[in-house]
């Protein structure tokens, strides 16, 4: 089944007309169809006051020289109907509007060979820009762990934590898809133009906002709500009190993803977002990458066993030897009856207790009665 | 209704006898009564091995003497029926054992002027010896906190965690309350010798250890359930995965307390007994004592404001305010037509929005066109 050129072309004009996820758009296109709603734009029908937003631009675009240029820059546009579409994204026509930015994307612009039905298992991981070296650490861990896993690592391409996670998961050698804000074509910010270029060409960078488009803060609004659709579970490292990785958060949570967040100091300005949602309980918390398996995957699989020290020779004794083992003196070796004393039980009860202790290697009998050895020492 | 002299008698033998909570003293003390209880065992009755264990030891015992040296060096003996008994403490007899102790204590050694009374609405802040600045810091301020909303701070009087915890709580000069594993007239560790001289004179220190008795590794973890037992709820600030606070952890669990924990970084191997409570949702996060006055006050009470920024003159614009906004060029002036081309927006409406946005002071009428003023800049 392809999607029929009239409608792909008709998805491109109106992609170009408005903004984003915009939910006037969004809203139009899912009640009138791409192509009934493109036609009554070009027959001048106002529809809530979107008629005469586009008017001035509706006469200058050329869906079909749009995709021609794209394709020369290595662009395609995917939509509902492909083999490519992530059907997952469908989950937004439901999920209502936050800065009036919501509904099921137009289409989406894609530079790279990832295809995007792989990222049905994808794991989001986002962040503050400002991000810490803790930050930084704990999210690259948690990318490189879920890619070595199968989960391709979605994040935003920006400073901090979603660099951190793209680096993560590229470190790994799998691919990685990166949803900006801006056109798919344009490098924002431009610091990062050489992982830009890696991540196409080895996973995807995928865009909402059609090409050459400039990165203004709503269209960061707007992409969000990709990045926490997109994925099976979105992670947010570090996250303070205002960010947009919290508004990707709260997508997570209308979209019924899987919403975690890592801890970290209750000092750290960066970390105040996610320990608020954590004590909260709108975020599970993820201390790593296995954690986030466990959470991201079917019932049953990738269980984490909690973090345990060893067990170690004292574990295995008895409360009881533990008790006599306690009442020998540090210094000096303590005759069974003194023992006893300060163990408070009964001197037959103390010797064989004391015998246990030997066999097991924490007390040896010397000159002046019962001593630690090595073992027993803290 | 003040306990007869025979029982309080009977009690003191009974704590000299028996280890602190070792389970066969405090479940025939709540089967028999203590006078009874005493009595069989003076008559050499075998009792689950406790008359073997304490045999020896039996004649020696001179409840009377003992209470009067302990009261030479001011330390008094608490039983059930006193006015002073923390009846909150009777809920151990149905919370079980954990390491063979368990029960309600056969009394409590105490030296310091604070009437136990006053724990009825007292926390419990307990942790790690080995702690980090970080926790020192986080246990301080929330020590501080509570102890000026007028709960009594409990805590081990340990190393680290402890030791900032009653810091805090003395620096509001509040009564703070020491509960310790060896004899309450012992000091242990040694150089928090200044520390117990201070709460002895100010708060007090509680020991179900009798007078005298060295600080066994077996008798924290009965000293534990003590601290946990008492408390309204018990605060966790490091906790490493094998760690004491971790069995106080267990015991507030088990008497229904309220158990709160501090998140740390997840690199901290001094919080990953937390974090690992946290995750698996044992633990309420809190994050500074208005967290904790709110979880053990009652429900409607000390309620937390979420930590937010504060609100900013952006975030009083509508949504298609900021959208202009965002398509104002940066670096130059530029016109209406220009920029709602970039805003995607009919004219009409973008001058609407940029009147506006002039009214707010976010832009500003030029030679060029419409510019950003300094409060539009980020």
């Amino acid at each position: 089944m392809s999607v029929p050129e009239q409608e792909r072309l008709a998805r491109v004009a109106l992609n170009r007309l408005g903004e984003p996820g915009e939910t006037r758009m969004t809203g139009l296109v899912a009640e009138l169809g791409p192509v009934r709603l493109h036609e009554l734009l070009l027959a001048e029908t106002d529809l809530d006051g979107l008629g005469t937003d586009v008017a001035a631009r509706l006469a200058a675009v050329d869906p079909a020289r749009d995709l021609e240029r794209a394709e020369r820059i290595g662009l395609r546009f995917v939509v509902p109907g492909d083999d490519e579409w992530p059907t997952q994204l469908d989950d937004l026509a439901a999920a209502g509007s936050l800065h009036e930015r919501g509904g099921v994307p137009v289409g989406l612009w894609v530079k790279g060979p990832f295809h995007l039905g792989g990222l049905a298992a994808s794991v989001a991981v986002v962040g503050s820009r400002a991000a810490t070296a803790y930050g930084d650490d704990v999210a690259g861990e948690i990318a490189a762990t879920v890619a070595t896993a199968g989960h391709t690592v979605v994040s935003g391409g920006a400073f901090g934590i979603d660099r951190a996670a793209h680096r993560g998961a590229v470190s790994t050698g799998a691919p990685t898809v990166a949803v900006v804000a801006c056109g798919a074509d344009r490098v924002y910010p431009a610091a990062h133009e050489a992982m830009f270029d890696h991540i196409a060409r080895t996973g995807a960078v995928v865009s909402e906002a059609a090409p050459g488009c400039a990165p203004h803060r709503i269209r960061f609004l707007a992409r969000n709500r990709l990045i926490a659709a997109l994925s099976l579970g979105t992670v947010v490292v570090e996250a303070a009190v205002r960010s947009g990785a919290l508004n990707t958060a709260n997508w997570a949570t209308r979209l019924n993803r899987t919403l975690m967040g890592v801890p970290g100091p209750v000092t750290s300005g960066s970390s105040a977002g996610v320990n608020e949602h954590l004590r909260s309980g709108t975020m599970s918390l993820v201390t790593r990458g296995a954690d986030v398996l466990e959470l991201v995957s079917p019932a049953g699989t990738h269980l984490v066993e909690p973090a345990r020290a060893e067990e170690t020779a004292r574990d295995r004794l008895t409360p009881r030897q533990r008790q006599v083992l306690d009442a020998v003196p540090a210094a000096s070796g303590a005759g069974s009856d003194s023992i006893a004393r300060a163990a408070g039980l009964g001197l037959r009860e103390v010797r064989g207790a004391l015998g246990a202790l030997e066999e097991s290697g924490f007390v040896e009998g010397a000159l002046d009665g019962w001593r630690l050895t090595e073992l027993a020492r803290p």
